[in-house]
């Protein structure tokens, strides 16, 4: 019999929500940073708090499944000033109420809607439209300050970075940006033409990023917590990962603002502003990753490799 | 009420498995690839036999959970010899029958091995040894013939593309290649040393690509049919995502070499040939993106996002 140690890969690299865990029950102490190589977690364990950024409550969604589980959204209405006025509507009439997730495809996206949207029995959509202006992407002068340019090659945009806290892209050319399909990011389903998407179905990415459907659809958000509950789901076996059987699909019992719950019951998150002086050492941390673990230091990261951290606020 | 048309994104984005499933599926009949988008579904039924290679039965891994699901992985013994040679060993001597997938993190991987590997309870590793040379990466003159490289600009390595079916990159300067962390990359599980890899306990990728692994552990292979399996597990509430309780654990039932098996039960898979004529097709495919659904055409594709088919032959 060997006494053989755990071989555990990285044992440096907490996950990202282990380690906004950690970092968010770290108590008010002061971690030296010294030493060529502070982990993420003592990163922003002593990071200002000035250095983070509450979230505004009427950009949360937050979904309760079935299940029990929650899941919370961080919406981008700067990204998608009319999509995600729709989502916010369609939140405060309670229109995903009673509705499903209709969808699981491996290594890709996790769906949810009404799953009787084509038939007589579909769900009314309430005051919003069933087609909308697409919002694929937007001018680089429309609320391009605050874009945090990354020095990272892309295999699919001239420029990569971070948006108000979002994976970001940019064409020079076209002078456009856009928000990225990284894991975890919350798009609007559509049909074949471009005013399709009102965002009514919602998709979430669930595996390697499909980078090949940035500008094809509308993202509005991402999962800022909770995503565990979307990405476990058992895979549906119809076309595209759709559920065959109703009883496959998981109900959804509400969506709701944040800012449309009473105030004791809401989660209050905040972030890690990309443009603070922490930032910087974040990337430099994934860049370098000089832990004992590592014996080759990547030095690069790829957008949708960034920590973007978000903790849930002291009270 | 709305009769509205249900909102699926990416119609045309059938999920690789649906394709190879569809492919394989389809008779001999003849699909013209007539007009400009054919699909990656008709690419391939209309491949040729010869662009197609039969997996040998010594390089596929069958592993089966006690919920009866089966996952299929193939290895690259041409990418890692010591180390797959190990992995044979341990197969052909039954070590992980009755061991469990003892980590699920979310966004990273799953891990499976012995639960009690670092207790005197340990199973015992049979024939091989607890350390092993690593085999992180290898000489680009060693096993290089049959490269194909991707144009397709990569963050983290100078040049990217394929290698015998797998997904690759190389250092130029370093004259080194070695196989990329992509969804479904199956590496070795490792301590703080480099030799401390023996392939007892394996992960697999299941998220987006953690491409700073890469040259930083051995990978050994892919899984090739059942990642759902894995990918849908529900995630560990533990530190990396190993599971707390041993209950929530799911159990190993067996992983055998397909050329253990009988005959009559071995799966017979065969892959697209990286260097055959209808690959760079698969390529055109996933670069241009005509299809109807497509508004915008990515014109690119980043190394693990492109589709490298697998099927299981035809009797």
């Amino acid at each position: 019999m060997k006494d053989l140690p755990m071989k555990r890969i990285a044992s440096l690299l907490v996950a990202l929500a282990a380690c906004i865990a950690l970092a968010a029950k770290a108590p008010n102490k002061t971690v030296a940073l010294t030493g060529p190589a502070p982990s993420l977690t003592e990163i922003l364990a002593v990071s200002p708090a000035t250095d983070w950024e509450p979230l505004d409550p009427s950009q949360l969604l937050v979904m309760t499944l079935a299940n029990s589980h929650q899941v919370v959204i961080y919406l981008a209405p700067f990204a998608a000033p009319n999509t995600v006025a729709n989502i916010q509507t369609l939140a405060h009439e309670k229109y995903w109420d009673g509705l499903a997730i209709v969808r699981s495809q491996d290594n890709y996206v996790v769906q949810w809607g009404d799953p009787n949207a084509e038939s007589p029995q579909a769900k009314s959509i309430g005051s919003v439209k069933p087609t909308l202006v697409p919002e694929f992407d937007m001018p680089m002068t429309t609320g391009s300050a605050g874009f945090f340019k990354l020095r990272a090659r892309d295999a699919y945009a001239d420029v990569v970075g971070f948006w108000k806290g979002f994976a970001a892209a940019r064409d020079l050319k076209q002078h456009r940006q856009w928000l990225t399909h990284c894991y975890g990011a919350v798009g609007v389903g559509r049909g074949e033409t471009a005013d399709s998407g009102n965002g009514q179905e919602l998709y979430v990415v669930n595996g390697h990023s499909p980078r090949h459907l940035d500008r094809n659809v509308t993202i509005v958000g991402k999962v800022i917590s909770g995503m565990e509950f979307l990405s476990s789901l058992p895979r549906g076996t119809g076309p595209l990962g759709f559920y065959k059987k109703p009883e496959e699909r998981l109900s959804i019992t509400s969506v709701r603002l944040a800012s449309d719950l009473p105030e004791a019951s809401r989660p209050a998150f905040e972030r890690l502003s990309t443009m603070s002086k922490t930032f910087p050492a974040v990337l430099k941390n994934r860049r370098m990753r000089r832990d004992g673990w590592f014996l080759h230091s990547p030095q690069a990261v790829d957008v949708c490799n960034v920590p973007l951290p978000f903790r849930l606020r002291k009270n």
